[in-house]
């Protein structure tokens, strides 16, 4: 422990990473805010109620199968399951920074998901008859949703900051989506029951600014340990397996009952399967020798589910799905190959997990596929009452006519492109400020610096710790020798 | 592996944990003796048996969407990933005890739950009219819950029992655990849907206490074993974030229908996330330079789901989930930090996976929280029926009055604390008996005395083994030097 | 780098394993191929498209919550855990051949269910008004159970085979499938729902006999990577563990609506639960001192859900489903004792997950079973509505009685077996056309023919390196030393 401590105290002399005070300062406060504003402000709705059973009645509910519990429990389920353990894990890739990955993914998600609930509440839950927020099953889905965008723009920065910069990037996250959110399905009354725009959009944007503005001229000090080890890539599988699997659950969750969330969840399920034969082809292809790569496989094979995210309860077709999986697994996988070293170099973009190739441009193509699909959308397709029912051309927006709704989705995306590249600049620069304990360049992707690690191979003799390859470099010692620095 | 065995028979000249003959014995009677039992006692229930369709007909049930399956299945897969993956691999987190912790607790887990359906049954199932148990979803869910009880109590006692003390422990367990929960239950009339007292407080101590009879004096023989790796941590999350996830389910599962349990799914998911922010702030608050303990991270963040279990149907409104929540993460990782340190020197109980703090203290407040909000329950907030509803003031019970209801509650904690206590006691005299083939202290903490180990590292010279982290010193030799007993 | 490509290099001397044109080809042909059969063919049935408003009326369904999207997605989400987590991380038990099973695993999965979706289509869900396919949920369900059974196959090859190999096994294994399961389910008119005959018969069989004709008699040269590490089998614990939890998910997804999912989900819970127990007694008994050995836990415990798969549906009653389970864990690990090197010694087949006993015996002694209990089945026990409704005696079966429909079953069983081994050998004898890019016998069961493989270790000098066990053997001039072969 000693040696430890003291390599620790040797870095801290360039960076102050102690966050003994600060991080549970922000935690406590924000907990405690979190506590007095749901006091004041949010109750259960009628549906989580007690006077539920009085509500039945009165609405003429045949049976207890018809609360909005029912349709939509197992799909919330499926999508806490991607928010914590699919993005947790996926991240998990890197040698030595699995505990920041899936512990920080943790923290920043179950804060980010009390403020979303606050956040959307104010803007679509609210009952104005008592100024209460009333949530059900919908408000935790759609905070579950919220806290993606910032996740995914943790992805950018995967490594390079403190929690205590991951707690304040979740606020301002939150806030931004609550707003952008708003606008787009509100306002302009644009649908993106998946998200392309309104989460995948605006989160990657979001965290690909900040990553911009934060942007760390000497990482390569620390590039020994951006990459994997053999272990880490299949932990990192868990990760990529249930985002995929459960991809069908997120873009059909908060879809309209009946036709609409078993569309979303057919269109979901076939992009997906489409873009995987075309991540394969084109990683093989771009490779020597054939060999398929291993980032490739845990990202670019998601990209066809955020695609299809806007348009997945449109009658998009089953064919339509597969296009759309068939084109994001080329572009998300020739994105990993030549657009990251190129973000990297030209535009000072560094971006950990690639989450431009995974989300960012898979997003706007959704956002673009939506708009195209929805100004193509006829009562020949999709008979009178199901066009109604699925774009909502009721109360205020009866008039609306298909093509009409393409120009305001495509509007949509453009906010959340605004929303994702000046919210996130704006963060970065406030990010910057030095007094929130971020690594040094040589410290990032290290455990070590938030995290005590195990460190049960201290006492073996430095010459054979050399080959520590899963803990290395423990040991003050050792990191003047330059045996690290040559792998 | 000749040196290997020749190992084991050093161990075993100081006691014998050769399971040859007494574990195959002890699974071949009791399964025989299962199926004997559930050839004379059940049956399908009215619901999963082929005469639904008449059922169905009489009690004029509109559609088979109606049938409880549908209400309780997607809960119920829930629950079972929590007992098979949650609990199996939230205890993997031991550098060589993963194959232990996963697979013992698949092996109790299966027992467990059959002789669970009996006993359970016989209490709640039975059909008078001719004498069977009849079963469907909710006994599933039932077996599942009564099991995890012995599961938590696994806790304390991993790495330090032999499997075959573990099916002793278990099958008392849940016959314990079946008697404390009808008289909870059915004769006091509590209300319990997430088990804080039922499961977490007669799991958590009944563990504890056959800890405590089983104290061993010279553990710090296989201190060297009692610890994590860096990945042994990644994989003990993966059991900490199912746990996490499937909470709202596990609360809910067999929650009244409807706003039951919809408000148990909401109050569970709140009170969890509030629970992750307060054990973050704690764990860094009493690190040195605020690193963050996976010990922590792992456990504390999941108590806040344990001590909202029984409140969690009632009207708790989501502030005062948050508010359970908040200080459940403070108490439980305190007592990671303090009392354990204590339990262990002062009590002499020592508690692997620290269950005290998991399950014990936050299973305590839960019953509290329970009793007191059961207490202030009035029709304002509940409505007539809505309060009669939640209650069950129904039959035998209709004169019952919130008040009393909250004294129940409380009696209902005090008859799980004696049952765990006192069934702890007595099952681990039982235990101590010397014929179960439980470890040495030396051996403790060690897959290698009940597992087949991959061997695969053996022909490496001795002097490069030292470093070999993952299986070390499975050589005889090697445990000669004292390399190991620095670390 | 430059070490590992020149090993490469020495191996493509023997073997061009160089999939760099083949592996891409294929994807993109197949994948174009899907996208213009689905334009032509594949349209959403009326539950998924718009238009169910209008079928909801027609139909006077009274809620959403009718549609089968309500009934199936549950366990459809089960099932889809079981195909890509349950099998891809089931196989991650080799040292090095991870990325490859969870990856290809991955890649055929998601091409067979598109190709399933077509073939399954044209058999079952042909619309004959349009000549169109109209798929649901229940579609969705169907192609992943076909695929399944190329995955089982996927088991017997595993670590021996290109992924080109493997597109061309699916291709085939899906065609087949589809029509085996037409003759057994609609033209015997046999009852299958958890697959026992039609899923894990006919794919062990076809996986076994694709085994047999590739055999490779020098498969000793790559014996050292034919095992497992710690952590490997900790990972391969993950999948065993989802397969088993989700397989009355599994068994249920697709029968009867109402009773019939409720009863397959009982039966197959029990029958699991059974088998945990026998395969822990007959692995502790025969391995030395009672240990237990990892694979009969990792895979002879899941033999119950096998073999309760065609009876799942029927009244197997409780205790009928605990006998089953009991005899698939003894017998499937006896089959890993005794059977496994028998097959490969004597009949020249290499299992190398051990396929035989996992599906092949207790996929036959499900078909078995199912044709007792359906011959046995009588009113007294099913009513006189139960009986017709669970054996489907309506249309032109309309006469069929139980014991006659017990004959049916047993003929299906055959149909399975035919086409597994039939099947299997012709595909067999394609593959073993040399331009698939197969791995030489010394590069079985390495990751590094056709991935990337993280190569953080290569500057360690070599005489320390001989301890890398994670990732082994990367050096050209470390295979020239026999410290490898010695392990």
């Amino acid at each position: 422990m000693g040696n430890c401590m003291g390599f620790s105290d040797v870095c801290n002399r360039q960076k102050n990473t102690n966050i003994r005070w600060r991080l549970p300062a922000v935690c406590f406060v924000w907990q405690l805010s979190m506590i007095v504003l749901f006091g004041v402000f949010v109750r259960y709705n009628e549906e989580s109620d007690t006077h539920w059973v009085d509500y039945r009645k009165e609405k003429n509910i045949t049976s207890d199968i018809e609360n909005d519990f029912y349709f939509r429990y197992p799909s919330f389920q499926d999508v806490h399951v991607m928010i914590f353990v699919g993005f947790g894990f996926l991240m998990t890739f890197l040698k030595r920074y699995s505990f920041g990955a899936v512990g920080f993914n943790f923290l920043i998600a179950a804060f980010g998901i009390q403020w979303a609930l606050l956040m959307q509440g104010w803007f679509h839950s609210l009952d104005y008859t008592d100024g209460k927020i009333k949530i059900g099953i919908e408000n935790l889905i759609n905070a579950d949703f919220c806290v993606a965008g910032c996740l995914i723009a943790y992805g950018a920065v995967l490594g390079k900051v403190s929690p205590v910069q991951l707690l304040v990037m979740t606020l301002f996250g939150v806030t931004l989506f609550a707003v952008e959110e708003y606008i787009i399905l509100n306002v302009l009354h644009a649908k993106d029951a998946g998200g392309s725009m309104v989460i995948h959009t605006f989160g990657a944007y979001y965290g690909l600014s900040i990553s911009w503005v934060l942007y760390r001229p000497d990482l390569d000090k620390s590039k020994h340990l951006n990459g994997s080890v053999y272990h880490s890539d299949v932990f990192a599988m868990i990760g990529t397996l249930f985002l995929w699997m459960f991809w069908p659950s997120f873009n059909s969750a908060i879809a309209d009952h009946g036709d609409g969330q078993h569309r979303a969840a057919i269109n979901t399920y076939l992009a997906l399967a489409s873009t995987v034969l075309t991540t394969v082809a084109m990683s093989s292809l771009f490779e020597k020798t054939g060999k398929l790569d291993m980032v490739h496989i845990q990202n670019s094979t998601l990209a066809g589910g955020v695609a299809v995210g806007t348009a997945a309860e449109f009658m998009l077709s089953p064919y339509g799905s597969l296009i759309v999986g068939f084109f994001c697994g080329i572009i998300s996988t020739m994105g990993y190959i030549y657009l990251s070293p190129f973000l990297e170099e030209k535009l000072k973009i560094q971006d950990t997990c690639g989450i431009h190739n995974l989300h960012a441009m898979p997003g706007v193509i959704g956002g673009i596929v939506g708009a195209i699909t929805a100004a193509a959308a006829t009562n020949t397709v999709y008979g009178d009452l199901g066009l109604e029912n699925t774009f909502d051309f009721t109360g205020p927006f009866n008039k609306r006519v298909p093509t009409i709704q393409g120009g305001y989705q495509a509007a949509g995306l453009c906010v959340a492109l605004c929303f994702g590249i000046g919210g996130g600049i704006f963060v970065g620069l406030v990010l910057k400020l030095p007094i929130w304990g971020d690594p040094a360049d040589e410290n990032c992707f290290d455990d070590e610096i938030y995290w005590e690690v195990p460190e049960d191979e201290e006492s073996v003799p430095p010459v054979l710790a050399y080959n520590n390859h899963v803990i290395p470099n423990k040991n003050a010692d050792m990191r003047e020798t330059n045996f690290v620095e040559q792998s």
